[in-house]
């Protein structure tokens, strides 16, 4: 790697990576490689550490597709968990925004994502066979479709109804104390607590 | 470490780490957490072996303060550079930046701060010393004051020329492109070359 003028090619190789990073750009991406170098012991190693254990240790859950270091997840695993309940969310991230409220005790699903013409996330790309598997099973009362209200999202949920009506089931969505094109990880606790709440079947 | 609800504690963990970075927070730490996690191979590992890379080579400066993996660093160890000429600076981010306008092509010398009552900043805790024995040197015919626009950066500015005006050489501060109140690091190329080419003798 040929020395550019600025800074040593270990310092470029780190700021390209962080640059990576959602939240960071280039140009913070700077200072938080200056800010790490300068609390090495306190940030930047444990930092390192925390990266490399996570990564060798989080995995999928085979279940729900959550992440954790146990598969079947700590929240699949819970037995105080209501089995009749199947929620289901395009990213992790809603997992534990979800969690944080405070407002759900069943089980989730993560998708993966959501349908998208735009971006060419079909179907068979999400973990629906998952879905239509666990919805299946004796017991499932109800599935919640906990998608954004975007359109990609509102689609993937109008497909989903259609592949779950079969079933028999009761099938909800969130009610209209989500935000129009707001994403889900980023509410408040209070309106993802009402929102749930005042869920209507589909 | 007790199981929380949301997360397994690996988790916790690294968003707790990711938002002590400058430039995330709470939030947005987690969802750079749910990036990494996604993209283990292609970013979280390299991010870990990066950042472990830099925190054992990159060490300061002996000369000059900046940071480097090796000593002299590249622009102290640079023959092409002017010796006649320093240029100070509170942080190595200074450095970056001047470098990336590419108007200096002399030697860089990092105070590692600014003077501040407020932050109880004193004259000793910063490479002052290192500064006076420098410019001390035979050669030396100039030192470009390149600090802040700040009251601590012009109070460190008017300190650091009255112990250098006893040296008989050249003090000169930026000119008065440096938008005042703004950081060094935070302008663009453009007015720090401008700055730079008309600075003034104090």
């Amino acid at each position: 790697m040929k020395r550019s003028a600025t800074a040593a090619p270990e310092i470029e190789a780190l700021i390209a990576l962080l640059a990576k990073t959602p939240g960071l750009g280039p140009r913070s991406a700077r200072r938080a490689a200056l800010h790490l170098l300068k609390k090495k012991d306190a940030l930047m190693l444990p930092l390192a550490a925390a990266l490399q254990e996570a990564a060798e240790k989080v995995r999928p859950c085979s279940q729900c597709g959550a992440l954790d270091t146990q598969d079947p997840c700590l929240l699949c695993g819970d037995p105080q968990r209501d089995d009749g309940l199947i929620c289901v969310v395009a990213e992790v991230g809603d997992v534990w925004a979800l969690e944080r409220a405070g407002a759900f005790k069943g089980r989730y699903h993560v998708l993966g994502g959501v349908l998208s013409a735009l971006d060419g996330v079909r179907p068979e790309d999400l973990r629906i066979a998952k879905l239509m598997e666990r919805a299946s099973r004796d017991g499932v009362r109800e599935v919640i479709l906990a998608l954004a209200a975007t359109v990609d999202g509102q689609t993937t949920a109008h497909y989903l109804a259609e592949r779950l009506t079969p079933l028999g089931i009761t099938i909800s969505r969130l009610s209209h104390g989500v935000p129009v094109g707001g994403e889900l990880d980023l509410l408040d606790d209070g309106t993802l607590f009402a929102a749930l709440q005042s869920r209507r079947s589909t």
